[in-house]
């Protein structure tokens, strides 16, 4: 209740702050049967981890996962799945100038507010390093929705944009650079760009587009639970998130619906995709894609004004090891929640029907 | 489960098909001793009403909610309040012409493949005439939530936009032009481009936004149902919704950290409000605001080339009673689920902390 | 939240007082392509209702029910159902005089106390007149599980008892009795007993009996949602009841496990049923059985010494129309929401595996 | 979804199978602000341990709770709390005759059929191990509501019954004695029975009684929450229980109306408490008392007739490390599990009214 599970029948409750012993999370309503690779899994959180290049923040993290059950000789039994991540690189002391401060812009003031005291170390509950444990479930979620491809990427850091990213279908290169944007050539821009912010001490938003392809048709619940409605829950829930569209998305406000309509095909697909692979809530079979805008990171390396627990101004000083520009390392967590959504979804689906089309979820 | 009902605490499950009998809804979780006034909820239905005005729909529809429970002697019993609205106005035979085809950019392709067959009549249930249920609901949480003024207004029809919409304070116009936006010149405008549209037989889309003021500090939890992630998710499921964005939003993906953070006066408010009144997902106190996205109604008035259930093409003529342009009648809507997600969290911050700052919430 | 909502996925929500003007319920995630059968709707409602026999309360309400969505053409669509059964038949004057008077042993003085006020007339929330709408939820519910059969009956009235009544298997004289006991000769002792209790103005308990048969393998999740602890549940959350056992029971504590143990047959089936078809909460295709324990009703027809809202003492006079014995009617009660439980856990089952045994559930 | 998560709003969702690396739980939705007693929890897990006594398996598992998150200089921030048991006895060679083969009465059989296969060590997730995570979140929820005493004790052993338990007002002697009944002559026998059951290489049943004091009235949510309903439910769902009473429980279907009812004093509290401190499914301020029934184990130290995954006969020889009788380290379990209904309805009441009693809330 108190908003750490996420999903309604593939469920994730996450735990932890980032300056405890350990962070994690249990999946429950994972089904039985799916063969797990624990390899992938690493593989994602390492996408996630600190320290993984020179554009992301220092912090050095291993991010190892250690499953305690739910899975048993290689394969998910069907009971929960919990797991477990020891944190090893907790500097707390270095928060010890936010203990009685207020950082502006972070959730330090209104998580005293709220509960009449707090964890300031790193932030504690509100770090994104909770998200974690998003990415080891998602990448479960993503081993049982084998057949569906999540390709989450950068579309742009400050004003460098990609044009109509939704369209891309080469997604080869979004690993091999440290933006994670699938145009080199954008990349490089975009890495010179977060370098000089990085000097400058500040920090820049950006953009994550999702192209999500092979999705069955039939996944969504009318009414309150549409399936965009819950994918823009999920990539609002993750940290420094400020904005959703899929589809035409904000742009299509402005049209007119002689525009806007997707003809059909004569084997249901649609001549365009305005709708963006939902219409009415519900996922027609055509490519899923999103924008997800995330707001320049609040710590920076520069002094700031502000309060403390008293009202009283004071000087806080930029320090400690941040990331200038999130985006590269939120890539994996949108493909994370995105392979949540979808896999309750998928399992939501088969409770729906008795006469529905099967075969096709 | 299957997505009809909203809210954890304060919640609301609706039923109801555009051409059944009736439709209605549960509001269960609504606390003891509110006093209700149902001319103000019957006033916020008639917002929503078709045949309001020359620029929305004209069907006619009385939309005449009656309350079956859970209020007794004027006041909330704390026990369920059960409502139905019924249909009065269906005309069943104008939809035979889509009782075997698939109307495009509508729900009726879908319904079919999930459902295996589906209510055919007025959209049934993917109608956003089920957003009536959610006008009753939202008006009986306003008045729960009495000390908060919920200010939505249009701020963009097609190309027509108002600048900052958020900073606007004078909303003494909105319901004294039929399109609903506070400055009286451009409503105008839109008004009259919402003709010449509806003359083209044509829709166009346009931009709702909320102005939310003297919310409580302190609503919101943490991580997953961060407050303006159950904002967005409750403006996503609105029927024709594409994108959310509160804050900053989108364009302040392009900023740079030094710009976009709020800085504090020594009261704990922020000079600037770039947070759109909520920092790591919970309430700090300023005024929330965000943009909601409607795409052009999907039904025009011209005809276009489908397929029918077989998969053999054929041409829609376009007819039935439609509204050119859904903004207008979306303003209420809009204002009620926004009081859903605050009478929710409201609740629910009752039960975080037996310390933290209760005169707040 | 506030408990008026049943179920995980097949869901009721209802709402009603006993003298407001209608109570009813919604029902969520009921499956698509189920033929409804209005009549078996009724046809259990009927034998639930006042007035049906001499030794029940003799008021008269037609309990006629009203479905407003869900259904078209005779099928379920997957979109929530929802019904009304409106109130003819409130004599709201009656119970003026428990307005400032709390009765014993009934929600009275417990609601005032929760709530601030009540709905005094007729027991308001709390009377058992909201059962009609689980009534219908779930012969619906048993309209989808039709493979399975649901025997409810009555097993005791007073210390007039049957003897392992969970072994009956002829039900044929259930519904041929006014009490519903299977022993016919039983069932006329108890009908003189209750009449003899109505001579006396007073009221008597009783045990209903529930024998499931052709479950299928693997419904009940792990841990928390066992399905003997959902039916426990789900009858204890019926008026009056007091207790409810499965399988052996509360006999099963004084037994020796080599007693106890149900040995196998080699097709998986047990050579004994002590375990009431469920083993690990997972049922395993032996018959389902359990007892639920009915106190006596708390309005009598005696004068009562009790208090009103000031703590004064005061002299209750008995009058009202009531049962003498709730057990007769609560039969398709228990049924109901038996059928409800399976209902709900078939569709979760659904969810748990991509290689169980899928042709069993 | 899948059955591992309890509560409303203080829920505990729990993970772990007997012979994995761990086990362990999330709390989330517990207030901030509560002192924990971190010595506390480790004395409630110690009643539970096994090898605690003569009359309990001789199996050693220290059970050391190792806390991860949500716990912040000594007190609750409001956030999860995770925690983790490490397993460390596991023998899971012990487990090899029963890979292939299904234990009489044991969860074996339908974990095969409904998962495909299961983790047949120890029982894997359906062991009763798992009731360790319960004892750490109720002992949490002890602290959170201290004002409130539960006293849990065995009330029979096999046909060795205690006479009216809730009528016990010593409970000084329960925890001085291994069997954890209050009545130290009763506590000889039964310890004395139990060693003879062992001896005979059986197994026996028996009952667990809970009184429950000082509770604030007004616990309790209308028609499916009911206090009671959910106390039933939370108790259904420990291994081996098969029945559950409170208040006049079984026995009451047998009185009349005018013995059972419970007459006022002037200060609202009852003459008689046969409604077992719950009317209408809320608290009234009286004692809450309820029995629970557990079967006997069922593993026994004798060769059992059973069949193996291909439905062949085999004998099964007696072997491993059992409790000849459950209840007495079940009654840590029993306590923990009506805490945290108490600690979820508790937080609930605060969301019910904004008029009603919140003195007694």
């Amino acid at each position: 209740m108190a908003g750490n599970k996420f999903g309604h029948i593939f469920t994730l409750t996450t735990f932890g702050e980032s300056h405890g012993p350990a962070l994690g999370g249990v999946i429950d309503g994972c089904p039985a049967g799916i063969t797990i690779d624990e390899d992938a899994i690493q593989a994602d959180l390492d996408r996630r981890k600190p320290g993984q290049s020179k554009i992301v923040t220092q912090r050095k993290e291993p991010d190892q996962v250690e499953i305690y059950s739910g899975v048993f000789e290689g394969m998910t039994t069907g009971t929960p799945i919990g797991f477990v991540i020891h944190n090893s690189n907790q500097k707390s002391k270095d928060y010890d100038h936010i203990k009685n401060a207020y950082r502006p812009s972070h959730a330090d003031y209104v998580y005293d507010k709220k509960y009449g005291f707090r964890d300031y170390r790193g932030g504690g509950r509100s770090s994104a390093r909770e998200t974690a444990a998003r990415v080891v479930a998602g990448s479960i979620a993503k081993q049982f929705m084998s057949g569906v491809q999540f390709h989450a990427f950068v579309s742009a850091v400050g004003d460098l944009k990609l044009e109509n990213p939704h369209l891309i279908n080469d997604f080869s290169s979004i690993e091999s650079n440290p933006v994670r944007c699938p145009d080199p050539k954008m990349a490089k821009e975009m890495e010179e760009y977060i370098k000089q912010i990085r000097k400058d001490g500040d920090t820049v938003g950006g953009l994550v587009t999702c192209v999500i392809k092979n999705v069955p048709i039939g996944l969504g619940e009318p009414v309150f639970d549409k399936l965009h409605a819950e994918l823009g829950k999920a990539m609002l829930s993750i940290n420094a998130v400020k904005g959703f569209e899929y589809g035409s998305g904000f742009a299509g406000a402005s049209w007119r619906g002689s525009q806007h309509n997707d003809l059909f095909n004569t084997d249901g697909t649609t001549k365009t995709n305005y709708s963006g692979g939902i219409q009415g809530g519900i996922s027609n079979g055509m490519d899923i894609y999103f924008n997800v805008a995330f707001k320049p990171v609040a710590t920076i390396m520069q002094d700031q004004n502000t309060i403390d627990k008293s009202g009283k101004e004071i000087t806080m000083e930029g320090k400690g090891r941040h990331d200038p520009c999130v985006v590269p390392r939120a890539v994996p967590i949108v493909e994370a929640m995105a392979s949540l959504v979808l896999a309750d979804y998928f399992l939501m689906a088969r409770t729906n029907s008795i006469i529905g089309d099967h075969n096709d979820i």
